[in-house]
């Protein structure tokens, strides 16, 4: 070609020449809030969903030691057999689930396990339901991938809380539907599944065909059974080969958040498969990051213990503060770890937040960030010590009643 | 709903119920091999794109400091701060780039940011155009969104390898073509595009409003321009608000395949999107593992060298060895730490790399797994100590003199 037929660099913004979907996507309504805040002195940040506590000891020098044996070289895409091992004797444990180590798919997070189940379940142009308030990163996902997240409302009454409406539930499956997201206990919401209405989900789930993704992630901060219950759990009333996958993370029960590591349950007829989307997204998880995952399922009951205690605390102390100011609408959570209420005359909850940090120096996550029906509330995380909750709840109060 | 109405679970395959474009992912035709034959004694692997060093120890050891002191919270979604400033010090450096950490956007390995460049460009249905053989995770990673990867083969002549032919690459683009996949220097095949080969794959993304997706990521192994020169790249002759998205990862340069950490590069006007994609894919990477990140850049290059010079070293014993045996065709690899070759008489290389497992004791990857116009050669990864090298070019010759 003749250069002067070469040709010319016009230049307009790059983002006119962004996939829309991707240029579509919510910010997270949460990190506005965050970043307004972050460097405000003495704030109480109760805006994002981890506890103050750093990653036990125990459990960060299994990373270390495996680091300086040099275990930094490729491992195995599904996880490394130790892992899995471990996660297969905990479900066990805990669920009573077959001990079949070949269940369980090391992800790159929680948020890496969702994104390979919507892989597994949704195209671009179907559609997965989503109850809704709740965390928004699951539609947000779906959007990311092209395909659309239908909402259904929960109900709410003053007296039981967020409800589940199994009705209103079924009629949102289209012919387009492919997957039920179902998340229990619930963030924001403390919405927790009885077991009658887990059966009301699967049966509408196999009426239809469709899959079940089961964010199960809290199921061990569950206050109404007294400590150390379990919520209900779809593992009590699945056949083996259901259309159920469920996502996990080390998240929250053992002080994770920053690790990002986490693992998708499913049959494992789906292996192959699961193993092929990890290779074409992550390509796996650091083996040195698993050791620690080993060393949290063996070792870590008493922190666990000690987490979901704490946060029972704060979840009293804040509906004790929330109660005497006469101002909010809320109902106490039955499990997860955020009180998720409305104020009085405080319709814009984004406005809400920012002024919170402004003037009460405390950083909560605005309902706006959780999708159709979160709008009027607000959510504040207890998973806290009991010193730092009362204090946050005292300014809260305060300015409440000012 | 009535008991006897209660829809009972019948049982059938789950894998018919996956999506479509899950199931039909290929398996990754290297871990085939290293399936049947990770556990043979005294084998010696060649199979992988890692060398036998382990991270090196200051930098493991920057991980290790982070975690004791108990970084283990969320934290920014585009990467530390500090890290990000390495990057871009690191690419001022390197590239001449304007120094600017908001073009640097930290990853959950370089696969990671493939798929968030992805994300970025091309919908289901749309078309990304790449070169071949090449990695196979690009266009599965395609395939896995319902996108379409077309494949654009290499022309191959004894004297100089394998080329980049313009013509075919621009008569590929259709009105579905969003982006083209350029990886130089190249993995399977050594290609290194010349600058000028880089202005006419520039010139057609500009005529045809395409995005390119560069890879870079083996830019310093390049033997052409003796020790320590610089691949060709995209940043020399691009615009400031070029259509480019650059893909990276710490794991060849550093030794840290296991990590999984890598980034993007992008216009900072990018940078939201970006974000989102990152909060939506696997939600960042832990602050602890970008400190070694930050290690390896600022303290790496004495290492980058040594391992630079080691494949070098590596190259010319395998290429000696195979001019040796005279059943080979192949050509000096200008860049990468890869030989591709083709063996006389052994047209089914997948069953050549089996064969190579069972009577040679050495893995190699079968050019089956790096698509179209790969199927007649296979893979060796020379980036490793010269005594294992020669070892293994001692056996493969034997065997190929049989």
């Amino acid at each position: 070609m003749p250069a002067s037929l070469a040709p010319s660099f016009t230049p307009s913004p790059l983002v006119d020449h962004v996939r829309p979907q991707a240029l579509a996507l919510p910010e997270s309504g949460i990190v506005e809030v965050f970043n307004y805040g972050r460097t405000r002195e003495g704030l109480i940040p109760l805006w994002a969903g981890e506890g103050d506590l750093p990653t036990p000891s125990f459990i960060a020098e299994a990373a270390t030691r495996s680091l300086a044996a040099g275990e930094t070289f490729y491992t195995w895409q599904r996880g490394i057999p130790d892992l899995r091992a471990a996660i297969a004797s905990y479900m066990t444990r805990l669920y009573g689930v077959a001990e079949d180590p070949e269940r369980y798919f090391v992800t790159g997070s929680g948020m890496h396990a969702v994104q390979v189940a919507l892989a597994l379940t949704v195209s671009a142009g179907e559609e997965v339901i989503i109850p809704s308030p709740e965390w928004p990163n699951i539609a947000a996902a779906a959007e990311a991938a092209g395909a659309r997240p239908v909402y259904v409302p929960f109900s709410f009454d003053a007296g039981r809380g967020f409800r589940l409406d199994l009705d209103r539930l079924e009629s949102a499956v289209t012919p387009r539907t492919r997957a039920i997201f179902i998340n229990t206990p619930a963030n924001p919401t403390g919405y927790v599944a009885s077991l009658d209405e887990l059966r009301g989900v699967l049966d509408i789930a196999r009426r239809h065909g469709l899959w079940i993704i089961a964010d199960e992630i809290y199921g061990r901060f569950y206050y109404a059974a007294g400590e150390g219950g379990l919520a209900p759990s779809f593992h009590s009333i699945m056949e083996p080969e259901e259309r159920i996958l469920f996502v996990q993370t080390f998240s929250k029960n053992w002080a994770m958040t920053g690790w990002r590591v986490g693992w998708l349950e499913a049959h494992p007829s789906l292996g192959d498969v699961i193993e092929n989307l990890i290779q074409y997204s992550n390509s796996g998880v650091a083996a040195f990051m698993q050791r620690a995952g080993v060393a949290a399922l063996e070792r870590g009951e008493s922190f666990v213990a000690h987490q979901i205690e704490r946060a029972k605390r704060g979840r009293d102390i804040v509906a004790e503060g929330l109660a005497s100011s006469n101002r909010v609408r809320f109902a106490q959570p039955e499990g997860a770890f955020y009180m998720f209420f409305g104020v009085e005359g405080e319709d814009d909850t984004r406005q809400l937040a920012l002024k919170l940090v402004d003037e009460a120096n405390i950083g909560l996550a605005p309902g706006t960030a959780f999708g159709p029906g979160g709008e009027e509330y607000i959510r504040l995380c207890f998973a806290r010590g009991e010193a730092q909750v009362a204090e946050a709840t005292d300014r809260l109060v305060r300015w409440l009643k000012r």
